[in-house]
This record gives structure tokens, sequence and C-alpha cells, in this order.
């Protein structure tokens, strides 16, 4: 498990996963973290929009480091260039955190409404790519298909680094579009 | 509008959509769709889960389409091609309900909540068909990462043909497809 911040909301979160541990996601409600977390309700509420938000407490920070990166990025990159470094970038600030990755993948893999927020979450981080790069004066479309391609290519590398955290980001970011490439019917060694 | 089946549920369907454009998707109660189709809420809810899946009810059998398609296709035909040929062809069948596409395509970009569950149809497309190229004897990854591409590229091009109808989906298909190689950053005209 991370260490967690003595605050209000790290104390929540730390009290919702050792719940969501001991008796599954589904069956903990929200008066019992924040009882467990010595807290009321009302604080939980003041952190969090509902249950499921505990798990993506992070994703607004990792989601606005992503763009602020694709923003300073060199004018001459390739957009996917720039949308693979910028995720790779902000990945590696998740190394601390592989324990919780792990127990966080479990439990969204336990929970349809958990992965339908990680989903949303995933095509809000699209969305978010595909305005910076459009920002950058890539058309549209183009911004749109390289985000979507790019977050696709994070996906199966952070699912791989979640199962074998010693393995590094960028490697696994690297293999993982070179293999969506060659999916798409590409050839290696090309640029735009 | 488009045609619709004096069945219950093509009642239900057509009831629902005039309400909703009426007064909007997030006013109308499933009672109130229940009764402007002359029927129970207990009938409503033989047929749709909820409010949403009105406007995806033929989500299921366009999937269990593009499965059946891409389990019949060439062996030599490259995953990629047999995804996209698979979408085109279950696609062409849309082709009498370009004006409903429009209302409904309206309707989701009006809700959330409609966009949420249109994500999430997505998504279950996207496993559907990773699932058939599986079958195929498609590694895993290879077979998720081009799924995801296929439904990428079909998402543009779905969403052109509801701009356009009178444009050919074939044509949109290969135009999204090529504009996605590209912007994965890959040479034009190379194969796996």
């Amino acid at each position: 498990m991370a260490r967690w911040q003595p605050d209000a909301q790290g104390r929540l979160q730390q009290a919702a996963m050792t719940l969501f541990l001991e008796r599954g996601y589904a069956a903990v409600t929200v008066a019992e973290i924040a009882d467990r977390a010595g807290l009321t309700k009302r604080t939980f509420f003041n952190h969090f929009p509902d249950k499921r938000e505990v798990l993506f407490a992070g994703a607004q920070d990792f989601e606005a480091g992503i763009v602020e990166h694709l923003t300073e990025a060199p004018d001459d990159l390739a957009p996917i260039d720039a949308a693979i470094a910028a995720l790779t970038h902000s990945s590696l600030e998740l190394a601390q955190y592989s324990d919780y990755a792990r127990i966080r993948r479990d439990l969204i893999a336990s929970s349809p409404e958990l992965q339908e927020r990680d989903l949303i979450k995933m095509t809000s981080l699209a969305s978010a790519i595909a305005e910076a790069l459009h920002q950058r004066h890539v058309p549209p479309r183009a911004a749109t298909l390289t985000a979507q391609a790019a977050v696709a290519v994070f996906t199966i590398a952070y699912a791989d680094w979640v199962d074998d955290s010693t393995e590094n980001f960028d490697t696994l970011m690297q293999r993982s579009l070179a293999e969506f490439r060659e999916a798409v019917g590409v050839r290696r060694g090309t640029d735009n």
C-alpha cells in the first residue's frame, strides 16, 4: 500500500481502500468510509463527488500534467510522438504507487460501475489530449485520432506496468506504440 | 423519422423519440413513454432495461452481425482489414435510418448519461471484435489494439455519415482508416 498524507482526503482514501479490500467495493458505503476515517459523510462529499471517485482522485492532476507537457513540447515533434512523450512523462510519477495501482486494478476489475468510470476518465483524457494537440495547430480530426491512439497505447502500457512495475515505463510505451502501428497495418521506422 | 414496426418495442421507441424531441431527453420519464405508447411501464421494462437503452436498441444486433461477419472473413485478410470490412458491412444496413441517426446523435450530445452509455456500447463492441479476432488466432494484445483502432476509425466514419448520409460508407471508412494510419505515424500503402 502506498504511503498516505495525513490530510482528510488521504485518510478517506486509506479508509476506503482498507474497507474495499476487507469487504469488496460494492458492499462498502460512504458513511462507513467516513466513519473509519474518523470524519463525517459531509467531509467525504467535500472531497469526492461519490464513492467511485475515491479511486480516481489523481485523474485530474494526471490529465492536467499531460496537457501542460504537451503545451510545452517542441514544435517539430510529430503529434503522436508529442502525445506519447507527455503520457510517458506524467506516468513516471506513478512509479511510487505501484502497490496501490495493483490493488486499484483488481478493485476496478471487480466492479462494472468502476469500469464505467475508468472508461469515462480515459475518454476525458483523450479529449483533453485532442484539445491540447489542436492548440498545437493539429487539425481537429487528426487531433482526435491521434489522442485516441495515444490513450489506447497508454492503456496497454499501463496495464503492463501494473503487472510488472519493475519494467521501464518508457520502454513499455514504445513497445505498445510499435504493436499498435503493426496492428493498424503500418511499416516500422516511419515518421509523419 | 425512420419507419417503425407496429410492435410494442417499436411503439415504445417511437413514443420515446417523440417525447425526447418535444421536451428533451432528461425531462421525459419511462412512465410517460409507456403512457404515450398506450402501454404499461412494466411492458417498457420487458423491452428495455432503462430509459437510455431506447436509443441503443440495435446495438446488440449490430455487434452480433459484426462478429458473424468476422468469423466468416477469408483467413488471409489482415486483422485490421477484416475488422474494417465487418464494420463497413454491418453499417450499410443503417442506411435507411439516416434521419433517425441524426436525431439520435443530437439527443446523445445533449445528455452526459447518454454519452456514457454510448461509450460503454463502443467499448463492448471493441471487446467483441477483439474476441472474434482472437478466435481467428490473432494474439490477444494485437486483437485488442486492432479492435480499438477499428472502432476509433468507425466512430469517425459513422459521425461523417450522420453529417452527410449521401456519402458512401465504405469510402468514409477507408478515409478514416487512412487518416488514422497517418495520425499514428505510418507511411501509406503498407500492409501487415
